[in-house]
């Protein structure tokens, strides 16, 4: 996309190494007590403060978890953050610091760094996280951005995936699906431009699911949600890999089985029309689309009444014993379909 | 390396994306406290235990930072986490936790993964330290790995770059030059193989400058030593892209000047004799080589006698005001060459 500009682009030999990550990091301040000390030394220092530490890491590659061709500069900065805040936010803890590596090849002019660190700024201002350290590199082809994200929490709410019990619900926020459907549109306009430049993309009407695609925001507003509610979830992951596939994992990591409704699966109207447009089935979309970035976790049954009507809350299902399996509750006929971890793979999805 | 052999090769889709980390990381075991929660939940989750906590990360990319054409893969696996420890030993902490991604192409059979894995197994139980999480996903071409290392220390004892007072005495470990030299072999040898395969490479003699190039270690044992002499650095860098470039950090970092003194460089007689053999000035090697992950120090003077005699160490030079600037001070001449960093950068050395 960056070939319409008439401007001069800097090669990123200009700067070399060292310079580059100062060019690239000058504007960044810093929001928490607990970052010590920040990008410039061997290793940035972190005070927990008496918390526990959550780390995750997440690696995004060109070609494989986004296409340059339709995927802006500054949203791949902004969301390869939110991918890890949204992890961050699964342990229901508060995001706090994050590092940022890139491999990069020569192709790539600064200015094309730059505005990925201008996606990078604006998440680390959203949540409130710090920049303090990473690595920016040469490749021989194309971009690949690792980054760690860390948060602090006191131990007794830090909440993991093994920790459902039988007879808990199954409670998911915000909605589902919108982010695979947002993606389709993406590629079939992406298309339609390979093959005939002059066309313009037909996107208008499209707004909330491109939006889901493109600037997913990580869930860290529901841990506070939760504590106002009283509820502390038995048990919680983030949507990344579609429902299918994290219902699977929480039910790996817990030991218990999981009855998921269909009619329950909440969706927006412009996911199930645009999925209906497609000829896909929207609840597949919802089950193994993937990357809506919600949280999805158990309660106890005692805690139904303080989220039964909650905007922010549906509950879609519940816990049973292993043995009787993970499957979906098909809507009229309530016949039992077995789950499956169809979600997004990236050596299988490609 | 992988074609010589003949066993069936498995490929990565094998297992899929979890699968796969599952299958590389089951026979990590734990050796820190520190470490609650680790690889299967959203974050891996570390108990500071009222300790700072240092983290750092870098990344590795096939063709830049290495040639797999003559770097075994168990051998890359152990540098790329020795690389990160080096980094955590730098702040005088001592390592705990790391974290590993791989992005990948499908050309890689999950062998190749077991090989590099068992590489970062062999660097965990030498350093005693946990693998807590990672993430590993395909790349369109090459390998591309990044590790986060983290270290907890009591907040009295780490070191930053940037405390070095003027009249300081500037110490380095070990010997210099050698990982560059290694690697002047590795790749002599490596295109007479490429002009003619049936050609044995002529690596005897080399063995020392071959290990510090493919398996160096990182001075975590320098800090242990220090507590014992009653020594506590000023400043403190380790020697990743060269002795002349990290001077120039800490002068940077510090806002002091250095004087490095030629004839008190260390080297090894094989680092010696091997630049002479490639028509290379070994000085040369040892300001401007990288790789050699020894730590960079500098004291106050009152510690003098508490190091001068002590085999890891070495007395190179001393801090001036910054005005006077950063110079090697020539053997015998005293001329003052002034220092410039040529060391090791990804986007100028490709």
């Amino acid at each position: 996309m960056l070939q319409d500009k008439n401007t001069e682009l800097t090669p990123i030999s200009k700067y070399g190494e060292f310079g580059l990550i100062k060019h690239l990091t000058e504007n960044f301040g810093f929001a928490n007590a607990s970052t010590e000390l920040s990008i410039g030394d061997d290793c940035a220092v972190i005070d927990a403060q008496g918390k526990k530490l959550v780390v995750t890491t997440d690696v995004l590659a060109e070609g494989v978890h986004f296409n340059l061709g339709y995927v802006p500069l500054k949203h791949l900065g902004y969301k390869a953050v939110v991918v890890n805040l949204s992890d961050i936010a699964a342990m229901n803890a508060t995001p706090t610091q994050i590092l940022v590596s890139l491999a990069v090849s020569n192709r790539f002019p600064v200015e094309a760094l730059e505005e990925i660190y201008e996606g990078i700024a604006l998440a680390c201002k959203r949540y409130n996280v710090d920049l303090v350290g990473g690595d920016t590199t040469s490749s021989t082809s194309g971009l690949v951005m690792s980054i760690t994200a860390m948060g602090l929490e006191d131990s007794d709410k830090i909440v993991k995936r093994s920790t459902a019990k039988v007879n808990d619900l199954l409670v998911v926020t915000g909605d589902l699906g919108g982010a695979y459907l947002g993606l389709q549109i993406l590629e079939r306009e992406h298309s339609v431009y390979l093959a005939n430049p002059n066309m313009q993309p037909e996107m208008e009407g499209y707004d909330y699911i491109l939006e889901r695609q493109l600037k997913p925001e990580a869930r860290t507003d529901i841990k506070k949600t939760l504590e106002e509610l009283g509820v502390k979830p038995t048990s919680m992951i983030d949507i990344s890999d579609g429902l299918s596939s994290e219902i699977l994992h929480l039910s790996d990591q817990s030991k218990v089985g999981f009855r998921l409704y269909e009619d329950k699966i909440p969706m927006d109207s412009l996911t199930i029309s645009t999925a209906e447009e497609l000829n896909l089935n929207p609840v597949m979309c919802a089950l193994n689309g993937g990357e809506d970035f919600e949280l999805l976790f158990t309660i106890s049954p005692e805690d139904f009444e303080k989220i039964r009507n909650h905007p922010d809350f549906s509950i879609i299902g519940h816990t049973v014993d292993l043995e009787q399996g993970n499957f979906l509750v098909a809507r009229g006929s309530n016949e039992l379909i077995a789950l499956n971890a169809q979600g997004w793979d990236a050596f299988l999805n490609k």
